[in-house]
């Protein structure tokens, strides 16, 4: 499926954004009122029956149908040794993910998610964004259009996640290019590199804004150009899932500096997106004060493959269960305050 | 079942409190540095699994058998207008949890629990502790054992929360008693008072600790002049617990506040325990940090009755997912770092 025939048709749709159901809203706002607990008493999980209801339609919203959908790329800046593991890492840990062995296996389950792999053409990185665009304008659309791709309704909610070695590179440099400030602002350890793996991080960035920065007209030439087959996938699956109404769980830094172009661009994008969690990565809270995006969770994880998504998730189906669940104040006989 | 024969013998046993088991800690470590993530990504998640491993004494704990268990009360400082709901609603609620129609069972039933509801004497609210004792120590003892008789091994998890109309006042009195500084900075808005309202409460704590300061030489004499019954009994649970190396996951303030006068005299008590969110109630930011515990969750809930702890036990789930069926590298072929 070509969900977005050109890089046009990709900016276009962000001006013709769909918005959540307000009477579906209103209806749970209203039932959150009458259930049996002081109002407001709980707290963020009264945040999440709304959000979701207004996205999906119904006063009182599922969970019946959510899916994990990971994106792997590889990366050519992996050759300034941004990161503490080889590229062949990427492969090896798609395999792990097909086989059910890593944290993202276990976390879908315990989440009651279904999990989707979807490897973007691993055997060929994307070029050196300090040297040249890191994707043609071809294999960018193809990426953003394969993120699309994954969004398939009816889903009651996308998680969305990433594995790719030196992606938290090029995730700073998209930030970088999205909000501005140095990349000293925006690179950390990622999956644990020392203070020298940072310097050489920051050169990247450094040389890849220098290279590109006058070029970087559109969000789609910023993705294109500093981004990864991975990160244009997420960009890709966010947008798609907006004009489909499906509500999206975002997880770690990555994750999030790959819409962080579009959002810069046109904030409302994040209008039907929850943050999963802020991660370790220092540039994880930067990120959400500038998207803005207020996450449910700060565990201190640092993984990617939406692990920390996955597990707000279960936020979600508890702020469902309550919502569906819980007797009204008439149906109880409890006195009203 | 008399746990605690005497007011005595539950004080002694807080001498002698178990330890976690060593082996099964670091046999569980061990595991974590050898499952396919980078070391530490998964970050309060392996910090979880290792300390359910240590208490449940095995490198790979299970939560098969949890439970929470409700404790209400009612309290006599309730006719000083202290809330906003009147006391009846304390065994409208109990009802409310019997029939299955308040959050907790909702919550409960998401997070995979089974719920114990323990109404303590609800007919005879406790003394105002503002003109007497809340309690005689033979009524207090009774209230500890009920605590402790809810903790019936072999339990994985034992969840902790509360119901009693007022309770949010006795709290703050509790823990004016075990941390000093004023009931100002312990009173707050609880259910849902005005500024009038918590003008009355920090009134009535006042007026208590007052009274009954010189008195307060003991953590069973703080419970028993200025505590209440569910509050007595989430301190023989806690206690109770941990001679039978349950874990414990604590709710909000007020249940927090019930183990205050213990955890001031023998801070180890707390070992065994995780917090499970911090609460809007603004106390309870406070006595987190001097008890001191780290919540796993903030999302600005405020109702008490276990809420916050059983959604914080989703994400202990997720911990013992991922810690007992992830692939360690050798299994996975991933190359380590």
């Amino acid at each position: 499926m070509t969900f977005f025939p050109t890089a046009g048709a990709f900016l276009s749709s962000l001006s013709a954004l769909p918005q959540p159901d307000e009477a579906a809203r209103s209806a749970a706002v209203a039932r959150q009122g009458q259930l049996t607990k002081p109002p407001g008493s709980l707290g963020r999980l009264e945040e999440i029956a709304v959000f979701m209801a207004g996205w999906q339609g119904h006063e009182r919203p599922r969970l019946d149908r959510g899916r994990v959908v990971i994106f792997a790329g590889n990366h050519g800046i992996v050759d300034r040794c941004v990161s503490a593991f080889p590229a062949s890492v990427t492969a090896q840990m798609v395999d792990n993910f097909e086989h059910g062995g890593a944290a993202i296996n276990a976390l879908s389950n315990a989440a009651g998610l279904d999990l989707k792999i979807v490897a973007l053409d691993l055997d060929h990185p994307t070029a050196d964004f300090t040297q040249a665009p890191a994707m043609s304008s071809d294999e960018c659309l193809a990426a953003i259009n394969a993120g699309a791709a994954a969004i398939e309704a009816p889903l009651d909610l996308v998680v969305l996640g990433e594995m790719g070695i030196g992606n938290s590179t090029t995730a700073a440099a998209l930030c970088v290019a999205s909000f501005g400030g140095s990349a000293r602002d925006w690179v950390g350890p990622g999956t644990g590199v020392d203070d020298e793996g940072i310097a050489r991080k920051i050169a990247t960035v450094d040389a890849g804004v220098a290279l590109h920065g006058e070029a970087l007209t559109t969000p789609f030439e910023t993705l294109r150009r500093l981004g990864g087959r991975e990160l244009a996938a997420i960009a890709g699956a966010v947008v798609a899932a907006r004009l489909a109404g499906v509500p999206v769980m975002l997880d770690g830094f990555i994750c999030c500096a790959a819409i962080a172009p579009v959002a810069a661009a046109h904030p409302d994008i994040l209008a039907h997106c929850l943050a999963g969690h802020v991660s370790a990565e220092p540039g994880h809270r930067r990120l959400l004060d500038r998207l803005p995006l207020d996450p449910l969770l700060s565990l201190g994880m640092r993984l990617g493959e939406g692990s920390g998504a996955a597990v707000a998730t279960l936020l979600v189906r508890a702020a469902l269960a309550a919502h569906d669940e819980m007797a009204t104040f008439a149906e109880a006989g409890v006195s009203v305050a």
